[in-house]
């Protein structure tokens, strides 16, 4: 919902509840924000599903890639992340299209890697289960391998161009992937020539242990929800020890927490704004969710009592398991009711939320920085436009004088924003462009999906 | 390929041959060329394979839905449709991804559906044998029916935006499709509200048996490639026909022929271009091809010789069944030499080549209208982007000034420029909205896929 990552945004007298996530033009308006503050990225979740109770809240989404494709043209730098699954998509249409995204936008594109949780979408493709975790990321890992072969089908220069000759291109450049696997069969090279970035930023999200696994194996960058900086830290800490033990270069792998800010003049403003947003929740719909990830009957969840001693165990999970320990430990750790655990999740569902002064948000992603327990932030406004132009105009001055992020943009792709070389073609001896580190690393998401 | 239609194009000395087709500000400055002339539409061939063979000529073209997503965000009248396959995606997605787009576009999104008669596409989706001509044409039948329940799923107003009460929308507008057929099962809602069109305007280009079934049964409007005002006028005599027996009033199925013209100020130097344009295909590469359609060995067609006498007959082909009628018809009706038929399918590939002065084109188009045998034109510019602006430039004003075209937008949606109704909702008992037909109709095509 594009109202704002706090799930009762859109009762707030300053939102337009009306099919906020379907207007293209405020969708582009906050493209144009974030590119004002010299973000790296906008970020849009996603899944193949209508999740959402339409009584709730705002709902209705577009497809993402259409949506940053149409980003693209109103803008020249952001970068354009969206959300596709692989359990429900093809790999040969898939790449073609995240590569079409980065041809449009010039090298800006970046896909987060889903396996999409969720019965509803199952349903949706003619399946009555939800496949288990493990085979949704057997399934995943093959299907990034046979994306990366598409990608790589096109060497970077195909085209020769000999008009005298007749003679367009060099067909000793196109390599067809030719594999046979366990999940797909897919022989022939992509229609779509090698794009500026080679393919999109690959990102992950997944924080269960087959999920940390292959964000290792693959991602550049990963989002993740981490409430305490002790959590964050092992969380990097881990996921960097995983990287290397697939041989990789840990500085190639950016962690990216998300954090909720709401921003006041003074601390106590933000907070009222936040108590604000809690007391708009409506409780029932909010706990009926709240039994559905926790596998319970809502009526076991009285409002004013904390969680059941009698939970199912992270293993009997087979939809978002992570999330379903975050929101666990948080309620054990912290002993909130489920009014409170509630309150919480409809704010930041999972994320670390924040409520103070510019100065102080900044001190609080500086904290992390500092401590080495993120790589950059998932910056997930509680309430939109608003509250990404506060951060903009706000928080961004604040870490640009500190000498945390950066002035301009030094790049034009989004691995550029990221500190990252493009990867080399196989077949090319010179190697990958490399570029330097840039200090912080910040994204905006402006659609929960998960909910 | 996006220097125009005829294969040889990117060979003149006005053609930029550098990937044309994957340069998303040429094709956005070719739409805006077509909304300066205030045609219908832009039409974006496609497959999911790399058919061509790239020493040939310019290869490598975008995923359509996410260019037509660019170019909706830099025009505003102009019709955006794109073809996708029935054969090589899922329902859900696809609908989702079309929805997506009319919203993006204000109401101007169609789809060329298509089943994809190319052995290559069906070895890139985990298959070693492309489905059969008849299973190919059931199964696009369920994804329409499947499709047209999604776009379906939500009614028009299911938004309420009770902020007091916390009540965002209506539950009960919402309609599941519960499908479950012979080859798809579909439980869930769109995530996407009803669209500006309520969907995208369907439309189809087979001319097979089975093909002009599906187009007379789901159809709005249809292309279609004719040689002869005789043969044209048969096509559509049939079609309407058809489309009356499926309980369709026949206006609301426009049958638009193909057009290449080369346009010259005068005769003599638009057949001066039409044969440098021939002169410059290699037949060698041309012969191949033509071989792998009529599904015969190269040397079986001297260049010099008519077709052999022993092909087979369309019954025995499972791929793009009327276009290999169409090839062997024109063939044998002008007794052409391998050369000579070559040249033709070359500029053409099928449709009707015409050379001449802007009024001569415009006659060609007025004597076709009058007859009754197109309700508008598929414009193919041999050479692009001169061809699609002499067209704008010479060939409108005089098709304006015989009052067969219209001089300004009178409408905002595809429909509109079609002189179509937006389709009800069926828990609507309002009615779909009617405006009056234009005088004719017209798109271009800038991306051939059909080889």
């Amino acid at each position: 919902m594009s109202t704002g990552h706090h799930e009762a945004s859109w009762r707030l007298p300053e939102s337009d509840p009306s099919y906020r996530s379907t207007d293209i033009a405020y969708l582009q308006r906050l493209a144009q924000t974030a590119e004002r503050g010299h973000l790296d990225s906008i970020f849009f979740a996603d899944g193949p599903a209508l999740f959402r109770d339409v009584g709730r809240r705002p709902s209705g989404t577009l497809e993402p890639t259409v949506v940053l494709a149409a980003i693209a043209a109103v803008t020249s730098r952001i970068g354009l992340i969206a959300t596709a699954s692989t359990t429900y998509n093809d790999p040969y249409n898939l790449a073609r299209r995240f590569a079409s995204v980065d041809h449009i936008s010039g090298g800006r594109a970046g896909w987060n890697i889903v396996t999409t949780a969720h019965l509803e979408a199952a349903r949706n493709f003619g399946r009555d289960d939800l496949p288990s975790h493990r085979s949704r990321y057997e399934r995943a890992a093959e299907f990034i391998d046979v994306a990366l072969k598409l990608w790589d089908s096109w060497e970077d220069d195909v085209e020769i161009g000999d008009k005298e000759a007749g003679v367009w291109g060099d067909p000793a450049r196109i390599h067809p992937p030719e594999h046979v696997g366990e999940h797909f069969r897919v022989a022939g090279a992509l229609t779509t020539p090698r794009s500026p970035q080679a393919y999109p930023l690959l990102v992950q999200a997944g924080s269960s242990d087959d999920g940390k696994d292959l964000a290792a194996r693959y991602a550049e960058a990963v989002f993740t929800a981490q409430q305490t900086l002790d959590d964050a830290l092992a969380f990097a800490t881990d996921l960097k020890r995983r990287a290397v033990e697939w041989g990789r270069d840990p500085a190639g792998l950016l962690v990216l927490p998300g954090i909720v800010p709401v921003i006041g003049a003074t601390e106590a403003e933000a907070r009222a704004k936040e108590e604000e947003l809690d007391r708009l929740i409506r409780p029932e719909y909010a706990r009926a969710q709240l039994a559905k990830t926790l596998r319970v009957d809502p009526d076991d969840l009285p409002l004013d009592r904390e969680l059941p001693a009698d939970l199912p165990s992270e293993d009997e999970i087979e939809g978002a398991k992570s999330r379903y320990t975050l929101i666990v430990e948080l309620a054990r750790r912290e002993r909130l009711t489920v009014r409170q655990l509630i309150g919480r999740l409809g704010g930041g569902r999972g994320h670390r939320t924040f409520s103070g002064t510019a100065e102080q948000v900044a001190d609080a992603i500086q904290e992390w920085w500092d401590a080495g327990a993120a790589d950059g932030f998932n910056i997930m406004p509680a309430v939109l436009p608003s509250g990404l132009e506060d951060f903009v105009d706000q928080v961004v001055p604040v870490l640009v004088d500190r000498g945390l992020f950066r002035r301009e943009y030094t790049g034009t792709t989004l691995r550029d924003h990221y500190g990252l070389a493009r990867p080399a073609h196989p077949h090319d001896r010179t190697g990958g462009r490399d570029i330097g580190r840039v200090a912080t690393t910040t994204s905006t998401t402006h659609q929960g999906a998960h909910a």
